[in-house]
């Protein structure tokens, strides 16, 4: 049976995040009953990266078997035929060998996060943004940002609801990038842990503000203890950018 | 009387443009209706450009008199407390000299014009950029750019209803990159005729698409004829960036 790979693009403002749930429309339900129009079958999406309600995506994976056999051009276009007018759009999509798994397959996943630094709120970039109306010190920011490069417990900075066996991740990258009100906060992982982008981040912006030191920074992620960290920035501001295979 | 130009940042998509008109809701109608609530007394905008329906702005700019008297963040809160919840924002106000004007005074302005060069819709920039699914090629583009660069007869480029007395224009800036997916046209010039960014973006992608060389570009200048150009790219991918004084 074929099983196809496939990258989204979405706008997660309206929707409770990738995963399906009882009651709220969420991404993967929103593309598994397109499917049935065209395939007429149910699937099951295996999502790279479970994104909560409000986080954008600028290449979130997924795959799913069926017994259709489709060109990568048409299954693009047929799911998109039924997706719209939702902002939920299949970029790409391809054939896979019968192991993959858009989850487990996956060597290395990357985020952006999203901050607007200004007084005034955004017109342009509502919901696809923090405002953060303080004047922020990138510089402080990105001097912290180095401590967590690296094999590290990142117990402080997982959710309570995080289901991840270990806290123990490898961040390879930990970038911060402005272009002009915008500060843009690259991170690249093989996994993360739940909430661990958007809980660096709070952290981070206390650093910012300056009412945290390199050293608060250093002591929370010591204290293996998600209390010691900073607050869990908005869903907004998170867009889940690739994976690679 | 105290003059004050502020800067503005709007989503034109469900604006009637800039400027006031008899029926539709107008970025500039919306302002001025903001102001009233705060200033008590009645304002007419002078505006720097005056952009059409669905036309974005990162940095428009106007002018108004009253006889209160406000620093710069106050009078910024004040409009956007009237403003919210509008796509509308005054990222910046100051207090000028009497003889300013935000249109007469203008020594240059940019604009910014984005396609989505990908086969498949936009998600998360839907009424925010120009959608073309054929693959665009930049670098033709870019080299038929330099022809419109310096003084010209820009006849073929204005729109019929174009109020300008002389059709000559001076471009000062006609670069092209590429991020991504994205395609962005900056342009910048003391003044711009009625549509020309958008047909000049119109014309070029008929060179991105191969359908047009380098010559046709030059004889479309050279005819002095709007129906010698290309057609008129979407308002939807327009945005006016800034003014300097």
């Amino acid at each position: 049976m074929p099983r196809y790979k496939i990258t989204i693009e979405y706008d997660g403002t309206n929707y409770s995040g990738w995963q399906r749930q009882e009651k709220d429309p969420s991404i993967q339900e929103e593309i598994e009953k397109a499917a049935v129009n065209f395939l007429h079958h149910e699937i099951t999406l295996t999502g790279a990266g479970r994104t909560d309600a409000g986080v954008h995506a600028l290449g979130q994976v997924a795959s799913f078997d069926t017994d259709k056999e489709f060109t990568n051009f048409a299954l693009c276009s047929a799911f998109n035929a039924w997706l719209k007018p939702q902002p939920i759009v299949v970029i790409d999509a391809q054939k896979v060998d019968d192991d993959f798994s858009a989850r487990f397959s996956a060597i290395e996943r990357s985020y952006i996060y999203k901050i607007l630094n200004r007084k005034f709120r955004p017109a342009l970039m509502e919901n696809r943004c923090w405002h953060v109306p303080q004047e922020l010190d990138v510089d402080a920011m990105r001097d912290s940002a180095q401590i967590f490069l690296g094999k590290h417990d990142f117990t402080s900075f997982r959710a309570a609801a995080c289901q991840a066996k270990s806290p123990i991740r490898t961040l390879d990258e930990f970038t911060i990038t402005k272009e002009n009100d915008m500060i843009l906060f690259h991170l690249r992982a093989k996994s993360f842990l739940h909430h661990q982008v958007r809980n660096l981040v709070g952290t981070l912006k206390l650093v910012g503000e300056h009412t945290w030191t390199k050293q608060d920074v250093q002591n929370a992620l010591d204290a293996k203890d998600r209390k010691a960290a900073g607050p869990t920035a908005p869903a907004c501001g998170l867009y889940f950018e690739k994976v690679l295979y």
